[in-house]
């Protein structure tokens, strides 16, 4: 069975396959007179697109979005007012490069989903990876960008914060630096460092994986469905869902098996407008499956890409042995762009929560 | 808002407070003809149960359950037949004091869900914990004894591989130990070390934390909902529902970041039946979020509790600064019990996907 | 497939069959703060409570409710006040009599689900019509007890309009006469018609259906969530899930479609509070899917029972020609105890369509 | 709240608004390997397209739809094969004449959604009734397309059967009829009738209301979830989500409330292949909520449109007194053209149960 809709009340449905006419998706739950332009979506889609640096894919693709439905125009071009009805987002395919993907249309690559599409569906879209392939991704990016405007004042930002074992100071942390290379690396010196890593790996047409860490800040406390809707099982959730993804963490994530409860546990003190002030945030913005109104904090582990130039043992469709190495444009580090796929979908998520506790109609805006 | 119910085809429902009459659950779409016997599920129930050793919380539960709708009885008794309606599970509460909990009614304890359900709901069970307790837990364990029957030749067996830093020992990993110590430890070397050390961390009245593995094995090849329906993620939500987990991985997990593409991709040769052989199990038998016919193997990292007797600041509901100490009964590692909870976790995914692929009613069982 | 939870936001969810050790309903979504007491439900579960009269069935039950969870004490014996967490409802079976059943153990009465379970589930609880008899109903009606206190101001009424084809005349509609008679039929000469006229019925060991009307006040307008969501999708879903149910009609009904537009449609003229005052309500109190603030009617039709004295042909699960009747205890008019069971309902309809748009914490509350 | 997604199996979603760039859908769900061509989709727009006579809205739209995803192209052109991935579905809209709708901006048209879509969302997009309209009903009739192919052997049908109080005779129902005039009109000689009567009714500026009956045939015994997702509830909730729809009937309807038991119970006798025979279908091929294996009867009433050319009384945004009449092109009976729309909306619910009981994967299939 296929399911491609994530969310309750803010619910995005995504479609599209990598090398077919266009990808889309439908955003259901927008409360009305949201305002928002087009270049909120592109230039979030921008910072995901592929083609940007030598250390992503080379594959060209415009990304220019649209929007079909759900608004009424707002005063100038391109702006726009929600209706509170779907909203429609399509972005056209325009460089697909489908002879790219010819060698392996009866191939399956190791650690790629060809095999298990094929053994599921039993027949699959090869071209470009078809639905399996982290195209549809760039449909999240394009909700997110409509999912931050339904809460007021959440701020949701990621960073790259290792490659391979390389990992980010963070002593140096300045967001500000996320923009200065193309890696969304906090980090300045640390970049460095990973270009000139990076420039081996790719050039070896080898691959490897790296570790995302999203911030949202602004998010109202109490926020999450316990039991089984709890705030942070569906960000694991939604991560998860993104390409390549093998590891989840809230807050000190798996630090935390290793700490005492007396170190673990965030302290409190007397606050304001009936919220305490925690001493520390360990549990990355959530207690007990709801936000404590701290940053929500989570990090999620992304593999290396199987698609590599190094011939590796496989099978084909006819379940003969055959070696299998991919040609084409490919990332060498497939979790840089990822990171903006982080960010919707925590935004996502907190906006759904957001209108789940709050009603999608009783809902404050600007 | 609160959301109790997991899964779609195979959907629990949970009820219950610590302290209160009763904690239940639903079980609504086993298929029909499904045999088990009730001491199937108190099995089940057993290995979670509190008081079975120093290691874990003093309060005694008998944990009896009961069936109260949605079979046939078998030939003998405490033997039932499903007839594909709904399944209740209840089990009464006998050993609440909730004298223990009166001094921190109005307190939040750091770490705990108080303080969030104080600002989500504006009032809370606060004796036990309420809702927010660890013995909702319970009900997904007897659940989990029937999803288990769901998918034919389906063994899903959990182990914890750290407490604190101490991890075991791959290399001495046997399956039958975890019946031979407290811990559900797989490797007898560690689990002797692990005494000790809990020794230490009970007697401090303070708390550490634990990683637990879960592998499920005879798990069909294909089962999965792309592209936010993936098996991966619906495990990542339905383990990150667990009380006190703050991370997630499948496979390699966070491991997977630091390996090359060559040496993260499981490489295939060919095999029986349509299937191919994988040399390596690093994607944890999961790829595009479809199931490999591999073992799926997940971990999930357990925080200390917060229940410790070292006191700690913190505020009351009205907003002083307080000092808050938990005396009465508690797990100096709460993740021991988690291990059977996670299990149930995943039989109920796997469950719930056999179910969305093969139908519930089209299902082949014993 | 089974499917035994309605709605979204208030979500109920039911267990149990006719004969089983007891039912129950799992209500997840309720508000937190909401005060009720177990009299405000058993009133409720009383107006349905079989027995009552020799014109339903004389199976003797109790109907005794208990409350298991979701709550805090309050002030007096049998008062509550809903944590927000889910909410367990039980009644315990009391008098089964499973012998008056044994004859169909493997016959199957028409017009009944017998065979339609068997064929679908192969295997089913045939006393007392297990998950398909009535008494699944009872606690629907318990569930709507809390439903009702969901939308401040809402007042949900039903009444019996038409036994067989005896219509009660409109024009002599006083709802307090519904409580003045065993029909909650609202007009007092066509009560004493139908007590004559279901004597009758009754003594010839035969049924007759009905037509119920359920009326809701104090809806506020805006509730329903187009397109697929509307707030009539959800009432005419949840009345046709109700036993023997063939029709459901809202406003005008199926005697719209000999109306014309100018016939039709409601004009408006200005009013208060920024909604109009409308010059009549052909509409049922929903336009577009969308309450529009003035009373909400459904009617439903519920076709006679199939359990009858007069032999009938039919088959038995081995495919053999058998003629069935049914001894035991019959109603012969199961309209009669649907009345409460619809409005509960209707109740729960309009609870969830007020969470949905309101969120289920910022709702004002008494 | 807006919820713009039917179905939990084979699900779609729709988008757009009546004057907006396009409508569309999103089927999510298809099990894989399902062949259907352009043409089949195109065939079912046809028959509800606009246009097409003088009884019927003279807008003229092309309605062509473009398969933009879920699909591997067949041998010709406009072939597709199913990869169980989301089909997108669009349809450009052409011929909007917006200035037709200026004069409603800010009126409200008595018996439209207008004033329900300003109470509940404070903005609407106005023009030709933006979401309101029943422009959104292509696409269900476009979904419907492949919705009949999931369930190898199922046959569809609509007719109109009244259209004010000008029944059909059924004793001269012939399928083949209803392609031969503009109403789908089963019975020849009350199509003449109806033609004259549309006539007066049209140039009048009046409209009236119809009754459509929707039979689905070769539908597998056993499908339905109760208690609900009962069939006929998801086929009530289908129904009535259609525009300008009051009542929903199945089998016998409300003429089952004036029946005896004996009269209306559908008698059995022996059949073949583990089925009963009956010797009469007054359930209307549900019982218990299960599908017994006869033809599926629903029917269900639309109301007269509200656009007309009468001057009613109103309000305006401003909340003024009015009058309202509505120029523009319109359909003097909007009930002929939801015959294929309910025919679409059967077919989906049967699809949808069918998967949730065979699976989506293990679906045999052509």
């Amino acid at each position: 069975m296929s399911h491609n809709s994530f969310g309750h009340l803010f619910r995005i449905t995504t479609w599209g396959e990598s090398h077919g006419v266009a990808i889309g998706c439908t955003i259901d739950g927008t409360p009305p007179n949201i305002r928002f332009t087009l270049a909120d979506i592109q230039a979030e889609l921008d910072r995901r697109r592929p083609g940007q640096s030598r250390y992503t894919t080379q594959r060209q693709e415009a990304d220019q979005v649209r929007v079909l439905s759900g608004v009424m125009p707002g005063e100038a071009e391109g702006e726009y007012i929600s209706t509170g009805t779907p909203i429609a987002l399509q972005i056209e395919n325009t460089d697909q490069r489908s002879k790219d993907y010819s060698d392996i249309a009866r191939r399956y690559r190791p650690g790629h989903a060809d095999v298990t599409y094929d053994v599921k569906y039993g027949i699959r879209d090869y071209r470009g990876g078809g639905r399996s392939s982290a195209r549809e991704t760039a449909m999240r990016v394009a909700a997110g960008a409509i999912a931050r405007k339904v809460v007021p004042g959440l701020v949701v930002r990621g960073a790259l914060v290792a490659i391979g074992d390389i990992w980010i100071d963070r002593a140096r942390w300045d967001w500000a630096e996320t923009a200065n290379n193309p890696f969304f690396c906090p980090d300045a010196k640390t970049a460095t460092r990973w270009a000139e890593y990076l420039d081996g790996v790719r050039k070896r047409g080898s691959s490897i994986g790296a570790v995302i860490e999203i911030v949202a800040e602004g998010v109202p406390a109490g926020l999450g469905a316990p039991i089984y809707g709890k705030l942070d099982s569906d960000i694991a959730s939604g991560l998860m869902s993104i390409n390549a993804v093998k590891g989840i963490e809230i807050g000190k994530g798996f630090a935390a098996a290793a700490l005492s409860g007396e170190d673990n546990a965030d302290e409190m003190r007397p606050g304001e407008n009936g919220l305490p002030d925690y001493l520390s945030n360990h549990a990355g913005g959530v207690l007990g499956g709801i936000s404590t109104g701290q940053p929500v904090v989570a990090r999620f582990a992304v593999k290396p890409t199987s698609s590599i130039l190094t011939p590796r043992q496989s099978v084909d469709a006819d379940g003969n042995a055959v070696d299998v190495m991919t040609k084409g444009r490919h990332d060498p580090c497939v979790g840089i762009r990822a990171v903006p796929v982080g960010e919707a979908m925590v935004a996502c998520v907190i906006a759904d929560h957001y209108l789940r506790d709050r009603g999608q109609i009783g809902v404050p805006r600007s």
